[in-house]
């Protein structure tokens, strides 16, 4: 079954807000075999709001609203919804002892307006909102001959939440067939992205009983699976027969199966070969420690490092003799491979990394672009040095590069 | 002038993924005038796409539709805008050649689902994308009676918030009726959320035609001003005038009146003093290095640092006597003092910041919890630290940390 979710208020419409209820929302209604096909963000504006609720009832089954119950004039879910429905509201008697009493608990006197809370749509069941004084709705209606199930939720998460898991899930779960969801996320570095698509479109796209998501940033690639089936086994099965074609397929690109960061699989296999790292950052200016040292107990591998940002510190924390860099640059094989090994020999760990290059906007020479990068690995069997062009502004230059040698590392390690 | 932002994307309606370049156009939008009535998220599946277009082309003046411009099977856009409107397709021969000589730069082979790319719609300007391969495409075109402007933009935000400003800013700009608007962000660091709203509420409140908004995080607080007045000059005297009130009411919390970020106002204030900076830091792990050196032009001012994560390290880089941390413990003031002042002389930097602390989730002891950070800075006049305890997981933590830190040396720069 198709659903949409509608957060509705204008302050979600500012530069600065961000409807967040409908992430925990979608994973919910996906792991009962709820597909959320769109999402809509309309503002307090009263016939907009009633064009959002017809669209959303003309291409979905399920329509989850939020927001926009409150007491004020702003707050016109209900009457929207009433009016694209043709539906009438009550006031009902039971809900306003309700907000009476809960005034008198606050011991504040309730603004007539309050009242507007207790109104409900013909034929809604109220679903109570212990967190808030406005309950939510349920309807299970027809409309244009086609079954319809509407939601109406405060907008607050710690109110909208709640009352969804006590009161909305149960009642879906009735109703939507029962579906045994597997979901699988591999990851992948490095790849070109217009080369995974062509290398992997032609495996997973036979499988059509299983939705297949690629997502590509700044070198990692995001491949998700979910697969819904009459049994949990039966899902299990066919998700983990893709992802070994596609495993297969990616071949040294692949890192994880298990959706985790490369970060994490560095430290992995650090582990694994009780092997330590340690790192000398020029461009990436603490980026590569950074995201090494965001995973928790990165401390059993990774010893840390130095951020060489300027010559002479390259010369005092990863002993890079300073006539090297005035005979090869700064951004050079040589001064990359003696930056890896420097640092390796100055902190004793197994593997030292050593990265340099030309994050711009400024730096760029005529035999140097912006955007050149030498990223050396050195261990006890030697030390070796890589360089890539990355295009892009400042921060993707320096992403690219973190990614492209934290990959370096787990090739090394492999 | 009314405007739809339709976010394209099966991954932005998983529980993991979220639309953001939506905000950035939204400040841009709103800026001339320009509201933005709808946001819609939609997967990419054909008709969904094409019946979201015609829905938003039926209830705004302005659709800006954001990704599925790729090369992938999944990149739907181009194909959904020409069925909604009956445009044909054309492939642009400019294009294609384009596309062949950014394969040739990568020394890539180019897959033919590349070309795609090139696709361009009847009638479409075709919007140069400098920072990716698939170009924007810009509409002015009729629509069941009614002008409708209509953008295609890439999605990675990277390639579509700059192709947005070059241009589709300058074209909306020449036809949205002129508005003028008065804009200010002013920056704050280290106030606690309560308290800026219980000191600003009673300054801004009274100035019912300035829109301000006050957004908070983990440390830093923005605040937006927007007016809208018949002159420009008028606008801008309004906006000053609550600007100044609001500075001389956040004291030394205020740091910026243009929206600048602490680590430029950090390298602002070196520049200024003639100072250098280097950094020896422990739990955030480079976070510190890394924020300054996002900067362009940091090397005038950040010497570099070292991530002494390892104990060993605190004493390598930073000459901490190993007795000394045997004797209070590497999270302690003695030690952070110790970072500070041996990463200043060790580096010859002007000021050396040392900070030590515990990240989490473990490595918590009875007199020391989880969240407990101290910072030291070093100058010529001596060196101070300072602890606090943070809330939160261990990112949260790492951040609180490396803000407060870089809180610390704007302060003493002052």
């Amino acid at each position: 079954m198709k659903s949409e979710i509608i957060a509705v208020g204008s302050e979600m419409l500012t530069p600065h807000r961000q409807d967040t209820n409908s992430l925990y929302l979608t994973e919910k209604l996906n792991a009962i075999g709820v597909i959320v096909a769109f999402k809509t963000i309309v503002g307090d504006r009263r016939n907009d709001l009633i064009g959002a609720v017809k669209t959303a009832l003309s291409r979905t089954d399920i329509l989850i609203l939020m927001g926009g119950l409150g007491p004020t004039e702003d707050d016109l879910t209900r009457e929207a919804v009433a009016e694209a429905l043709s539906l009438s509201l009550r006031r009902d008697a039971t809900q306003v002892a309700a907000l009476h009493a809960r005034a008198a608990t606050w011991r504040i006197s309730m603004p007539q307006n309050n009242l507007k809370q207790a109104d409900v749509l013909e034929g809604a069941t109220v679903l109570p909102n212990p967190n808030g004084s406005a309950p939510g709705q349920w309807l299970d209606v027809t409309f244009s001959g086609y079954r319809k199930l509407i939601m109406l939720l405060p907008g607050p998460p710690h109110e909208c939440t709640p009352l969804f898991d006590a009161e909305c899930l149960p009642r879906l779960h009735s109703i939507v067939p029962p579906r045994n969801i597997a979901v699988r996320t591999l990851k992948a570095a490095m790849i070109p992205e217009s080369q995974a698509d062509k290398l992997l479109a032609p495996i997973y796209s036979p499988y059509t009983d299983i939705e297949t998501t690629l997502l590509a940033h700044t070198g990692d690639l995001q491949i998700s699976l979910i697969c819904s089936k009459p049994t949990a086994e039966a899902a299990e099965a066919r998700v983990n027969e893709l992802a070994e074609r596609i495993e297969d397929a990616l071949a040294d690109w692949f890192y994880s199966s298990q959706g985790d960061t490369l970060e994490q699989i560095v430290l992995y296999y650090l582990g694994l070969r009780q092997a330590t790292l340690a790192v000398a950052e020029s461009c990436t200016g603490g980026l590569i420690a950074q995201r090494i040292t965001s995973v928790p107990g990165a401390s059993r591998s990774f010893l840390g490092g130095a951020v060489v940002y300027s010559d002479p510190l390259k010369t005092t924390f990863a002993s890079v003799p300073p006539d090297l860099i005035a005979k090869y640059g700064a951004v050079s094989a040589e001064v990359a491979k003696a930056l890896a090994e420097g640092i390796r020999v100055r902190t004793g760990a197994t593997i030292g990394l050593g990265v340099t290059g030309i994050a711009g906007p400024t730096g760029a020479t005529d035999s140097k672009p912006v955007g050149l990068v030498y990223i050396a690995v050195s261990d006890a069997q030697g030390t070796d040095s890589i360089d890539r062009t990355f295009r892009g502004d400042r921060q993707r230059v320096r992403e690219w590069s973190a990614q492209f040698a934290l990959d370096i590392v787990r090739r090394r390690l492999m």
